[in-house]
């Protein structure tokens, strides 16, 4: 069932390998089915070297097995979290990319300092607030999709499509597993330039026009970089 | 038409990301045709896996589309008011490299600290002023070209050919499309160098004497390195 | 004799140059043979380019060559003491890899401040105190292990697999040549992604829950990380 | 005439971009043949994507071509005053190598603070004094050699091989060009690896009694390290 998305979410997670996000098996791909509402994703702690699109594993929004023999990856739980409180969102993300995931140890938001960033996201990539204890010990996973959810309130998850997960590391979404892919490339470049940017100087200052301008030229009904879609 | 500068400025383009100045479609190239007035410039939001010359855009200095089925980069009224203010102009490059998009963001000069710097610009490679809501909200990529013209009053733009846009990234140009790609990596090397060098010594200090004799040993009259041109 | 071991270690060695952990003959990997208690470890001074099985030495934990016809790694003695001192060792490396280098050069341990080292590290990776003159102007390269197993009082070298030699650089060990390998390449990634979180925030500071439960996600009776072993 | 020699410090030369210490045509490697007292160096401002031997230039210590139809690199007068004040020398390399030149800019030595600087290099790497208007104004590349001369009263060049030119970049030597290169290479990895340490922690003490043991335990009588040379 799903092979076609099952081919797509395989190629995403060999892609961030591709893009130096991921070494070993440090990140997974998910993708969801809109209508069957199924979930295809990486298996567990499995090499990139050897997956193939029918090791990918498909879950239900509960999180049971409904195809695959392997285990799905243990970040399951989050990615359905997300899939469930941002409906317009058709793949997910998750890696220990090197800067993204140094911004998530230092606890602090990656701040919107230039337009690279304002490209894609709307404000800044917040970073959530450190889990307690009934979190870690009960349903871990599960509990960490939550903490991301409600970090979001007042955000638009479909113009902020990533965050950091507190001394952890980001997740990113998007439209479809290569949008989500994307955002996560876009996200390491961004958080590597801003620890650039406050190094040189710690006084920088946005101009939150740029935000403004940046983000609805290409997003929305004003947009009007790239080609035409017809 | 320009069949031949399209090919170079094609090449130029790809080569942006051979040089690791560029990933996803982040960046331009353009080239002036001196005779005809006329401008071939990358399209907009096109992948640089599949680019041809013949994708390349035709635009006139007032930005109207002479040849080309797709739409150029937005960049274009940027990279038009350079060409039509800095008439040695042959070609032009915006990217969005890692460190010298950094010291954009961080809203200042890269100062000219070191003989590799000399060896190329004749002073430190300026930022531009913020942007106001006026230009922001106005013609914006035209605007964008206005604030770096008044940023080069006095200043020679033949010897820095480069410029940093406050919160964006660098624009650079030379005498033609290739000139403009190796002014990019120049720039961007250059910037990596001093984000090293002031942190290792922020009081670091710049012999001027070694400016001028390292800029002039390769420019003007008097140059003597490299092969004699016959 | 061992043929299928110096294959393994062979490999290994060749490993960290694939993983981008040495230049030149800047590390060395060794395994232990259990039920002989003999030791494959890469020859000193040789190339990895030329390197071949054949070329591995055979040492008893004194130190005696068993087999072989070049001299071993110089830093075979320190090999031999994490091998005695810690019997659970199945293989041992040393690199100066750049971060975890530079970790040593300051003299600080690597602090957990992340999942991706609780992943791998139930706490910080520890740096040693400096050596003394008779250390130093004796069996320097055993001496060197012994200050490895002094600062590991307390410190369950199965679970933190891994040291920072003061002034020198990473030693890392595992149940085999690639877990060790596999356990260097962790500490130069979280050595470098805990450089960058503290120079973005000083100050931050680490979930001890999140030490315990990804450490126990992955290792031990609870683990339920990647797929169950058969 | 020497055409060993110049296939060798033609490769010497190709070296330098494999191991990613030049772009463009920054860098040159000069050797010289003891017997003849000439010096076979690379041409000025040539491709490294073109060059051949019979590209090399030969000079003779006084700096006139002996053979060769190109321009000898611009720095060829520095690379003869140092052949003629360290006879014990067989290579120099000069590059602008990303972290060495950012020490240089800095106007600062490069600390031995560790073991892999130790390795190669009794002591620091020492940054010269800033050129004054005579000596940049008269002739300068020469005088670049006599300010390097100058730093290295009291220091032995065949135990610190290497030399920053304060605002410039560094320059290397060996007992052949191969050495010179392998000094290079060295010089930038310990260049980096100072940055972050110091980064880490400005208050960093290196241990004396280490640069003793590992500078001597490659280097002179006592030297244990590597295979036998028979």
């Amino acid at each position: 069932m799903l092979e076609d998305l099952k081919k797509k979410v395989c190629q995403a997670n060999l892609d961030l390998v591709k893009h130096g996000l991921v070494i070993f098996t440090w990140g997974n791909v998910s993708a969801i089915d809109k209508e069957s509402k199924l979930v295809v994703i990486k298996p567990s702690g499995v090499s990139y070297d050897d997956m193939k699109p029918e090791d990918m594993v498909v879950v239900d929004l509960d999180g049971n097995i409904v195809e695959g023999t392997l285990k799905p990856s243990s970040d399951t739980p989050t990615h359905l979290e997300i899939y469930k409180a941002f409906p317009e969102t058709g793949g997910v993300v998750h890696t220990h990319s090197t800067y993204a995931t140094a911004w998530a140890q230092a606890g602090c938001d990656i701040p919107n300092i230039g337009t690279t960033h304002s490209d894609y996201f709307a404000e800044g990539i917040p970073c959530t607030r450190q889990m307690n204890e009934e979190e870690v010990k009960g349903n871990y996973e599960k509990e960490t999709g939550t903490v991301i959810i409600e970090r979001f309130k007042g955000i638009n998850p479909a113009y902020v499509p990533a965050v950091l997960v507190h001394n952890h590391g980001p997740f990113s979404w998007g439209k479809d597993a290569d949008d989500a892919v994307h955002n996560a490339v876009v996200m390491e470049q961004v958080a590597k330039m801003a620890f650039i940017s406050f190094n040189i100087n710690p006084q920088l200052h946005m101009n939150p026009l740029l935000v403004q301008k940046h983000f609805y030229r290409k997003h929305g009904p004003g947009a009007y970089y790239g080609q035409d879609k017809k």
